[in-house]
Protein backbone atom coordinates (compact mmCIF):
# COMPACT_ATOMS: atom_id res chain seq x y z
CA UNK A 1 0.00 0.00 0.00
CA UNK A 2 0.83 3.48 -0.32
CA UNK A 3 2.14 5.61 2.34
CA UNK A 4 0.53 8.75 2.84
CA UNK A 5 1.25 11.86 3.73
CA UNK A 6 -1.22 13.76 6.28
CA UNK A 7 -1.98 17.66 5.91
CA UNK A 8 -3.32 18.84 9.57
CA UNK A 9 -4.16 21.92 9.96
CA UNK A 10 -6.86 25.31 9.76
CA UNK A 11 -8.73 26.85 6.65
CA UNK A 12 -5.22 27.74 4.92
CA UNK A 13 -4.66 23.61 4.85
CA UNK A 14 -8.97 23.34 4.62
CA UNK A 15 -8.69 25.00 1.23
CA UNK A 16 -5.11 23.27 -0.33
CA UNK A 17 -7.12 21.45 -2.84
CA UNK A 18 -8.23 24.57 -4.38
CA UNK A 19 -6.94 25.22 -7.75
CA UNK A 20 -3.36 25.80 -7.57
CA UNK A 21 -3.33 25.09 -4.09
CA UNK A 22 -0.45 23.69 -2.61
CA UNK A 23 -2.21 20.35 -0.99
CA UNK A 24 -2.88 19.55 -4.66
CA UNK A 25 0.33 20.69 -6.11
CA UNK A 26 1.55 18.05 -3.26
CA UNK A 27 -0.88 15.32 -4.40
CA UNK A 28 0.19 15.79 -7.79
CA UNK A 29 3.74 15.27 -7.51
CA UNK A 30 3.24 12.36 -5.44
CA UNK A 31 0.75 10.93 -7.72
CA UNK A 32 2.77 7.72 -8.07
CA UNK A 33 4.20 7.04 -4.80
CA UNK A 34 2.22 8.83 -1.81
CA UNK A 35 -1.68 9.68 -0.74
CA UNK A 36 -1.76 13.28 0.52
CA UNK A 37 -4.60 12.95 2.88
CA UNK A 38 -6.53 16.32 3.65
CA UNK A 39 -7.46 17.33 7.39
CA UNK A 40 -7.76 20.60 7.44
CA UNK A 41 -10.19 22.11 9.19
CA UNK A 42 -11.15 25.75 9.01
CA UNK A 43 -11.24 27.98 11.68
CA UNK A 44 -9.68 26.16 14.13
CA UNK A 45 -7.32 26.79 16.77
CA UNK A 46 -4.65 24.48 18.30
CA UNK A 47 -6.88 24.25 21.44
CA UNK A 48 -9.80 23.04 19.38
CA UNK A 49 -7.43 20.82 17.15
CA UNK A 50 -6.07 19.41 20.48
CA UNK A 51 -10.07 18.48 21.27
CA UNK A 52 -10.20 16.47 18.72
CA UNK A 53 -7.01 14.91 16.97
CA UNK A 54 -7.90 11.29 18.20
CA UNK A 55 -10.62 11.50 15.74
CA UNK A 56 -8.60 13.52 13.27
CA UNK A 57 -5.86 10.15 12.89
CA UNK A 58 -6.68 6.70 12.56
CA UNK A 59 -5.43 4.29 15.79
CA UNK A 60 -1.93 3.30 15.27
CA UNK A 61 -3.52 -0.66 14.91
CA UNK A 62 -4.87 0.60 11.62
CA UNK A 63 -2.89 0.72 9.02
CA UNK A 64 1.14 2.09 9.04
CA UNK A 65 2.57 4.58 10.56
CA UNK A 66 2.12 7.68 8.25
CA UNK A 67 4.97 8.79 6.19
CA UNK A 68 4.47 12.42 7.44
CA UNK A 69 2.06 15.05 8.79
CA UNK A 70 2.46 18.94 8.42
CA UNK A 71 1.03 20.56 11.35
CA UNK A 72 -0.02 24.35 10.12
CA UNK A 73 -2.14 26.09 13.13
CA UNK A 74 -1.40 29.57 14.91
CA UNK A 75 -3.19 31.68 11.98
CA UNK A 76 -6.38 31.75 14.21
CA UNK A 77 -4.65 31.30 17.83
CA UNK A 78 -3.32 34.25 17.16
CA UNK A 79 -6.26 36.60 16.70
CA UNK A 80 -6.32 39.52 19.07
CA UNK A 81 -8.25 38.92 22.32
CA UNK A 82 -9.96 42.24 22.33
CA UNK A 83 -11.15 42.09 18.14
CA UNK A 84 -14.21 40.40 16.54
CA UNK A 85 -12.39 36.59 15.91
CA UNK A 86 -11.37 36.76 19.91
CA UNK A 87 -13.60 33.07 19.84
CA UNK A 88 -11.13 31.71 18.00
CA UNK A 89 -7.98 33.30 20.18
CA UNK A 90 -5.92 31.26 22.23
CA UNK A 91 -2.95 33.24 24.38
CA UNK A 92 1.01 32.53 23.60
CA UNK A 93 1.89 30.22 26.68
CA UNK A 94 -1.40 27.55 25.67
CA UNK A 95 -0.63 27.99 21.81
CA UNK A 96 2.94 26.76 22.54
CA UNK A 97 2.03 24.04 24.82
CA UNK A 98 -1.00 22.38 22.90
CA UNK A 99 1.35 22.40 19.55
CA UNK A 100 3.67 20.23 22.01
CA UNK A 101 0.87 17.94 22.78
CA UNK A 102 0.03 17.62 19.23
CA UNK A 103 3.76 16.96 17.98
CA UNK A 104 3.51 14.23 21.36
CA UNK A 105 0.38 12.43 20.47
CA UNK A 106 1.63 12.04 16.73
CA UNK A 107 4.85 11.10 17.78
CA UNK A 108 4.00 8.74 20.61
CA UNK A 109 1.16 6.61 17.93
CA UNK A 110 4.44 6.81 15.18
CA UNK A 111 7.52 7.40 16.31
CA UNK A 112 9.00 7.01 12.65
CA UNK A 113 6.66 9.65 11.05
CA UNK A 114 8.29 13.13 10.53
CA UNK A 115 6.44 15.88 11.87
CA UNK A 116 6.91 19.11 10.09
CA UNK A 117 5.14 22.30 11.83
CA UNK A 118 4.85 25.03 9.65
CA UNK A 119 4.29 28.34 11.27
CA UNK A 120 1.50 30.46 10.28
CA UNK A 121 1.64 33.15 7.39
CA UNK A 122 2.29 36.98 7.82
CA UNK A 123 -0.66 39.06 8.15
CA UNK A 124 -1.60 42.19 5.39
CA UNK A 125 -3.65 44.17 7.68
CA UNK A 126 -4.57 45.93 5.09
CA UNK A 127 -5.84 43.01 3.37
CA UNK A 128 -7.72 41.76 7.15
CA UNK A 129 -9.53 45.62 6.73
CA UNK A 130 -10.60 44.86 3.54
CA UNK A 131 -12.16 41.68 3.60
CA UNK A 132 -13.33 41.40 6.96
CA UNK A 133 -15.00 38.01 8.50
CA UNK A 134 -17.85 39.84 9.78
CA UNK A 135 -18.77 43.66 10.08
CA UNK A 136 -16.14 45.54 11.36
CA UNK A 137 -16.20 48.95 12.22
CA UNK A 138 -14.14 49.32 14.47
CA UNK A 139 -11.28 50.09 11.79
CA UNK A 140 -8.76 47.96 13.63
CA UNK A 141 -7.91 44.52 12.09
CA UNK A 142 -8.83 41.30 13.85
CA UNK A 143 -5.40 39.74 13.24
CA UNK A 144 -1.66 41.94 13.25
CA UNK A 145 1.50 40.94 11.64
CA UNK A 146 2.73 41.51 14.63
CA UNK A 147 0.66 38.87 16.39
CA UNK A 148 1.63 36.39 14.09
CA UNK A 149 5.00 36.53 13.98
CA UNK A 150 4.95 36.02 17.87
CA UNK A 151 2.88 32.66 17.46
CA UNK A 152 5.67 31.77 14.25
CA UNK A 153 8.28 32.07 17.03
CA UNK A 154 6.91 29.80 19.16
CA UNK A 155 6.05 27.58 16.31
CA UNK A 156 9.61 27.38 15.62
CA UNK A 157 10.56 26.96 19.46
CA UNK A 158 8.04 23.69 19.77
CA UNK A 159 10.06 22.23 16.45
CA UNK A 160 13.25 23.40 18.07
CA UNK A 161 12.19 21.82 21.45
CA UNK A 162 10.93 18.55 20.12
CA UNK A 163 13.41 17.88 17.68
CA UNK A 164 10.84 17.67 14.43
CA UNK A 165 11.29 20.08 11.52
CA UNK A 166 9.91 23.39 10.89
CA UNK A 167 8.70 25.73 7.99
CA UNK A 168 9.25 29.08 9.24
CA UNK A 169 6.44 31.08 6.52
CA UNK A 170 6.10 33.87 8.44
CA UNK A 171 9.79 34.93 7.73
CA UNK A 172 9.97 33.42 4.41
CA UNK A 173 6.78 35.21 3.28
CA UNK A 174 8.14 38.79 4.24
CA UNK A 175 11.60 38.07 2.15
CA UNK A 176 9.23 39.12 -0.69
CA UNK A 177 8.62 42.63 -2.04
CA UNK A 178 5.05 42.76 -2.20
CA UNK A 179 4.18 39.43 -0.02
CA UNK A 180 0.79 41.42 1.13
CA UNK A 181 -0.98 41.24 -1.78
CA UNK A 182 1.44 38.23 -3.64
CA UNK A 183 1.05 35.97 -1.38
CA UNK A 184 -1.77 36.77 0.54
CA UNK A 185 -5.82 37.41 -1.03
CA UNK A 186 -7.08 38.54 1.94
CA UNK A 187 -4.55 39.54 4.22
CA UNK A 188 -4.30 35.91 5.92
CA UNK A 189 -5.77 33.48 3.34
CA UNK A 190 -3.11 32.49 0.23
CA UNK A 191 -2.79 33.62 -3.35
CA UNK A 192 -1.82 30.94 -6.13
CA UNK A 193 1.55 32.08 -5.56
CA UNK A 194 1.70 32.06 -1.98
CA UNK A 195 0.11 28.23 -2.31
CA UNK A 196 3.50 27.61 -4.32
CA UNK A 197 5.41 29.36 -1.86
CA UNK A 198 4.13 26.40 0.77
CA UNK A 199 4.64 23.88 -1.74
CA UNK A 200 7.77 24.16 -2.31
CA UNK A 201 8.53 24.69 1.25
CA UNK A 202 7.07 21.27 1.87
CA UNK A 203 8.99 19.37 -0.49
CA UNK A 204 12.21 21.37 0.37
CA UNK A 205 11.46 20.04 3.49
CA UNK A 206 10.35 16.59 3.12
CA UNK A 207 13.54 15.99 0.76
CA UNK A 208 15.69 17.26 4.16
CA UNK A 209 13.62 14.30 5.76
CA UNK A 210 14.71 11.81 3.14
CA UNK A 211 11.43 11.74 1.19
CA UNK A 212 11.62 13.02 -2.31
CA UNK A 213 10.52 10.80 -5.65
CA UNK A 214 14.22 9.66 -5.81
CA UNK A 215 13.59 7.56 -2.76
CA UNK A 216 9.91 6.64 -2.64
CA UNK A 217 9.35 3.58 -4.94
CA UNK A 218 6.60 4.03 -7.38
CA UNK A 219 3.52 2.32 -7.28
CA UNK A 220 3.52 -0.22 -10.13
CA UNK A 221 5.65 -0.14 -13.42
CA UNK A 222 5.87 3.21 -14.59
CA UNK A 223 5.07 3.37 -18.60
CA UNK A 224 8.38 4.34 -19.43
CA UNK A 225 9.41 1.30 -17.82
CA UNK A 226 7.25 -1.46 -19.61
CA UNK A 227 9.00 -3.50 -22.55
CA UNK A 228 6.89 -2.44 -26.30
CA UNK A 229 7.70 -5.26 -26.90
CA UNK A 230 6.74 -7.92 -24.38
CA UNK A 231 4.53 -5.12 -21.69
CA UNK A 232 3.14 -8.14 -19.46
CA UNK A 233 6.27 -9.29 -18.73
CA UNK A 234 6.19 -6.51 -16.30
CA UNK A 235 3.14 -7.50 -14.40
CA UNK A 236 4.65 -11.08 -13.79
CA UNK A 237 4.87 -9.98 -10.15
CA UNK B 1 -13.46 7.73 9.39
CA UNK B 2 -14.08 9.65 6.24
CA UNK B 3 -15.61 7.45 3.58
CA UNK B 4 -13.09 7.11 0.69
CA UNK B 5 -14.14 7.75 -3.11
CA UNK B 6 -11.25 6.57 -5.65
CA UNK B 7 -10.31 7.25 -8.53
CA UNK B 8 -9.10 4.18 -11.11
CA UNK B 9 -7.69 4.87 -14.30
CA UNK B 10 -4.76 5.75 -16.73
CA UNK B 11 -2.96 9.03 -17.38
CA UNK B 12 -6.60 10.90 -17.49
CA UNK B 13 -6.49 9.90 -14.00
CA UNK B 14 -3.20 10.33 -12.77
CA UNK B 15 -2.97 13.50 -13.86
CA UNK B 16 -6.26 14.63 -12.36
CA UNK B 17 -4.40 16.98 -9.49
CA UNK B 18 -2.58 19.10 -11.81
CA UNK B 19 -3.60 22.33 -11.74
CA UNK B 20 -7.59 22.46 -12.42
CA UNK B 21 -7.86 18.74 -12.59
CA UNK B 22 -10.90 16.92 -11.87
CA UNK B 23 -9.30 15.06 -8.74
CA UNK B 24 -8.35 17.91 -7.20
CA UNK B 25 -11.62 19.49 -7.88
CA UNK B 26 -12.99 16.59 -6.46
CA UNK B 27 -10.94 16.65 -3.00
CA UNK B 28 -11.35 20.09 -2.74
CA UNK B 29 -15.48 19.81 -3.09
CA UNK B 30 -15.30 16.56 -0.60
CA UNK B 31 -12.66 18.53 1.51
CA UNK B 32 -14.41 18.17 4.62
CA UNK B 33 -16.51 14.50 3.84
CA UNK B 34 -14.55 12.27 1.86
CA UNK B 35 -11.39 11.41 0.92
CA UNK B 36 -10.61 10.90 -2.40
CA UNK B 37 -8.10 8.61 -3.22
CA UNK B 38 -5.89 8.76 -7.03
CA UNK B 39 -5.27 5.16 -8.48
CA UNK B 40 -4.10 6.81 -11.91
CA UNK B 41 -1.61 4.69 -13.86
CA UNK B 42 -0.37 6.61 -17.25
CA UNK B 43 -0.36 4.36 -20.62
CA UNK B 44 -2.58 1.23 -18.80
CA UNK B 45 -4.90 -0.25 -20.53
CA UNK B 46 -7.56 -2.26 -18.93
CA UNK B 47 -5.54 -5.50 -19.72
CA UNK B 48 -2.88 -4.21 -17.38
CA UNK B 49 -5.07 -3.09 -15.06
CA UNK B 50 -6.68 -6.31 -14.57
CA UNK B 51 -3.21 -7.58 -14.10
CA UNK B 52 -2.50 -5.42 -10.67
CA UNK B 53 -6.21 -4.83 -9.86
CA UNK B 54 -5.53 -6.31 -6.04
CA UNK B 55 -2.44 -4.29 -5.47
CA UNK B 56 -4.57 -1.16 -6.29
CA UNK B 57 -7.33 -1.40 -3.87
CA UNK B 58 -6.73 -2.61 -0.45
CA UNK B 59 -8.24 -5.95 0.58
CA UNK B 60 -11.98 -6.07 2.14
CA UNK B 61 -10.88 -6.68 5.68
CA UNK B 62 -8.18 -3.72 5.36
CA UNK B 63 -10.63 -0.71 5.78
CA UNK B 64 -14.66 -0.30 4.85
CA UNK B 65 -16.05 -0.35 1.38
CA UNK B 66 -15.35 3.38 -0.29
CA UNK B 67 -18.21 5.73 -1.10
CA UNK B 68 -17.75 5.03 -5.05
CA UNK B 69 -14.73 3.87 -7.69
CA UNK B 70 -14.20 6.15 -11.04
CA UNK B 71 -13.35 3.61 -13.39
CA UNK B 72 -11.53 5.25 -16.34
CA UNK B 73 -9.90 3.09 -19.19
CA UNK B 74 -10.11 2.78 -23.16
CA UNK B 75 -8.27 5.71 -24.22
CA UNK B 76 -5.09 3.51 -24.54
CA UNK B 77 -7.32 0.09 -25.56
CA UNK B 78 -8.26 1.97 -28.16
CA UNK B 79 -4.73 3.11 -29.99
CA UNK B 80 -4.83 1.53 -33.35
CA UNK B 81 -3.59 -2.18 -33.86
CA UNK B 82 -1.42 -0.69 -36.66
CA UNK B 83 0.26 2.30 -35.54
CA UNK B 84 2.94 3.43 -33.10
CA UNK B 85 1.28 2.78 -29.62
CA UNK B 86 0.23 -0.59 -30.69
CA UNK B 87 1.74 -1.90 -27.51
CA UNK B 88 -1.13 -0.69 -25.67
CA UNK B 89 -3.85 -1.54 -27.97
CA UNK B 90 -6.39 -4.17 -26.48
CA UNK B 91 -9.00 -5.77 -29.02
CA UNK B 92 -12.77 -4.17 -28.66
CA UNK B 93 -14.03 -7.69 -27.17
CA UNK B 94 -11.29 -8.21 -24.35
CA UNK B 95 -11.81 -4.69 -23.51
CA UNK B 96 -15.45 -5.16 -22.67
CA UNK B 97 -14.26 -8.33 -20.98
CA UNK B 98 -11.91 -6.46 -18.79
CA UNK B 99 -14.08 -3.99 -17.83
CA UNK B 100 -16.81 -6.41 -17.07
CA UNK B 101 -13.69 -8.54 -14.81
CA UNK B 102 -12.99 -4.44 -13.40
CA UNK B 103 -16.51 -4.27 -12.20
CA UNK B 104 -17.10 -7.76 -11.20
CA UNK B 105 -14.13 -7.54 -8.87
CA UNK B 106 -14.99 -4.29 -7.29
CA UNK B 107 -18.47 -5.35 -6.43
CA UNK B 108 -17.33 -8.79 -4.97
CA UNK B 109 -15.16 -7.07 -2.67
CA UNK B 110 -17.27 -4.40 -1.85
CA UNK B 111 -21.23 -4.79 -3.26
CA UNK B 112 -22.42 -1.34 -1.03
CA UNK B 113 -19.59 0.72 -3.52
CA UNK B 114 -21.42 3.08 -6.36
CA UNK B 115 -18.78 1.97 -9.63
CA UNK B 116 -18.89 4.58 -11.99
CA UNK B 117 -17.75 4.20 -15.46
CA UNK B 118 -16.48 6.96 -17.55
CA UNK B 119 -15.73 6.61 -21.31
CA UNK B 120 -12.64 7.64 -23.04
CA UNK B 121 -12.59 11.01 -24.21
CA UNK B 122 -13.09 12.07 -27.73
CA UNK B 123 -9.80 11.86 -29.87
CA UNK B 124 -8.61 14.97 -31.90
CA UNK B 125 -6.47 13.20 -34.69
CA UNK B 126 -5.40 16.92 -35.75
CA UNK B 127 -3.75 17.33 -31.68
CA UNK B 128 -2.53 13.62 -32.08
CA UNK B 129 -0.30 14.36 -35.12
CA UNK B 130 0.87 18.00 -34.04
CA UNK B 131 1.86 16.26 -30.62
CA UNK B 132 3.02 12.69 -30.90
CA UNK B 133 4.56 10.57 -27.87
CA UNK B 134 7.03 9.30 -30.15
CA UNK B 135 8.48 10.34 -33.88
CA UNK B 136 5.77 9.79 -36.46
CA UNK B 137 6.54 10.00 -39.80
CA UNK B 138 3.84 7.63 -41.04
CA UNK B 139 1.63 11.08 -41.12
CA UNK B 140 -1.30 9.08 -39.36
CA UNK B 141 -2.45 9.34 -35.78
CA UNK B 142 -2.12 6.20 -33.09
CA UNK B 143 -5.70 6.98 -32.13
CA UNK B 144 -8.85 8.12 -33.81
CA UNK B 145 -11.71 9.70 -32.74
CA UNK B 146 -14.10 6.58 -34.32
CA UNK B 147 -12.06 3.79 -32.38
CA UNK B 148 -12.58 5.84 -29.43
CA UNK B 149 -16.13 6.02 -29.86
CA UNK B 150 -16.43 2.19 -30.49
CA UNK B 151 -14.88 1.72 -26.65
CA UNK B 152 -17.26 4.42 -25.79
CA UNK B 153 -20.11 2.26 -26.61
CA UNK B 154 -18.66 -1.02 -25.12
CA UNK B 155 -18.06 0.82 -22.11
CA UNK B 156 -21.52 2.27 -21.65
CA UNK B 157 -22.94 -1.34 -22.60
CA UNK B 158 -20.58 -2.90 -19.76
CA UNK B 159 -21.89 -0.56 -17.21
CA UNK B 160 -25.86 -1.59 -18.57
CA UNK B 161 -25.05 -5.27 -18.24
CA UNK B 162 -23.13 -5.01 -14.61
CA UNK B 163 -26.04 -2.58 -13.27
CA UNK B 164 -23.60 0.29 -12.74
CA UNK B 165 -23.70 4.39 -13.61
CA UNK B 166 -21.61 5.30 -16.54
CA UNK B 167 -20.59 8.83 -17.69
CA UNK B 168 -20.71 8.96 -21.80
CA UNK B 169 -17.74 11.65 -21.84
CA UNK B 170 -16.93 10.49 -25.61
CA UNK B 171 -20.25 11.88 -26.71
CA UNK B 172 -20.81 14.55 -24.11
CA UNK B 173 -17.93 16.39 -24.94
CA UNK B 174 -18.37 16.37 -28.75
CA UNK B 175 -21.61 17.99 -27.90
CA UNK B 176 -19.63 21.25 -27.32
CA UNK B 177 -18.32 23.77 -30.99
CA UNK B 178 -15.19 22.98 -30.88
CA UNK B 179 -14.32 20.32 -28.10
CA UNK B 180 -11.03 19.26 -30.06
CA UNK B 181 -9.20 22.13 -28.77
CA UNK B 182 -11.26 23.28 -25.88
CA UNK B 183 -11.48 20.49 -24.19
CA UNK B 184 -8.37 18.22 -25.34
CA UNK B 185 -4.69 19.78 -24.77
CA UNK B 186 -2.62 17.34 -27.54
CA UNK B 187 -5.75 15.69 -29.01
CA UNK B 188 -6.11 13.34 -26.17
CA UNK B 189 -5.88 14.84 -22.60
CA UNK B 190 -7.98 17.18 -21.17
CA UNK B 191 -7.08 21.38 -20.88
CA UNK B 192 -8.36 22.96 -17.73
CA UNK B 193 -11.67 23.01 -19.34
CA UNK B 194 -11.69 19.11 -20.10
CA UNK B 195 -10.83 18.92 -16.32
CA UNK B 196 -14.18 20.72 -15.15
CA UNK B 197 -16.41 18.78 -17.93
CA UNK B 198 -14.98 15.36 -16.16
CA UNK B 199 -15.70 16.77 -12.45
CA UNK B 200 -18.98 17.97 -13.12
CA UNK B 201 -19.93 14.77 -14.83
CA UNK B 202 -18.92 13.08 -11.80
CA UNK B 203 -20.10 15.50 -9.25
CA UNK B 204 -23.32 15.27 -11.19
CA UNK B 205 -23.45 11.25 -11.18
CA UNK B 206 -22.32 10.75 -7.66
CA UNK B 207 -25.32 12.88 -6.31
CA UNK B 208 -27.88 10.62 -8.50
CA UNK B 209 -25.97 7.52 -6.18
CA UNK B 210 -26.99 9.86 -3.14
CA UNK B 211 -23.57 10.93 -2.64
CA UNK B 212 -23.18 14.93 -2.63
CA UNK B 213 -22.62 17.67 0.29
CA UNK B 214 -26.60 17.48 1.64
CA UNK B 215 -25.97 13.77 2.20
CA UNK B 216 -22.78 13.44 3.70
CA UNK B 217 -21.99 13.93 7.29
CA UNK B 218 -19.05 16.90 7.69
CA UNK B 219 -15.78 15.58 9.44
CA UNK B 220 -15.96 17.27 12.79
CA UNK B 221 -17.77 20.63 13.82
CA UNK B 222 -18.14 23.49 10.77
CA UNK B 223 -16.96 27.03 12.05
CA UNK B 224 -20.13 28.21 11.09
CA UNK B 225 -21.69 25.74 13.44
CA UNK B 226 -19.32 26.73 16.62
CA UNK B 227 -20.66 28.73 19.50
CA UNK B 228 -18.70 32.23 19.42
CA UNK B 229 -19.66 32.62 22.88
CA UNK B 230 -18.63 29.10 24.34
CA UNK B 231 -16.90 27.07 21.34
CA UNK B 232 -15.84 24.59 23.28
CA UNK B 233 -19.45 22.94 23.81
CA UNK B 234 -18.88 21.96 20.04
CA UNK B 235 -16.33 19.64 20.81
CA UNK B 236 -18.03 17.95 23.92
CA UNK B 237 -18.03 14.56 21.89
Amino acid sequence: MRPKIYLFGDSITEHSFNDGGWGSSLAHHFSRTADVVLRGYSGYNTRWALKVIEKVFPPPERGGAPLAVTVFFGANDASLPDRYSVFQHVPLDEYKQNLHAIVAFLKKQWPSTHVILITPPPIDEDGRLQHPFVENPSGLPERTNEAAGSYAKQCLNVAAECGVSAIDLWTKMQQFPGWQKAYLSDGLHLTRNGNMVVFEQVIHKLREEGISLETLPADLPLIAEIDRNDPLKSFDF
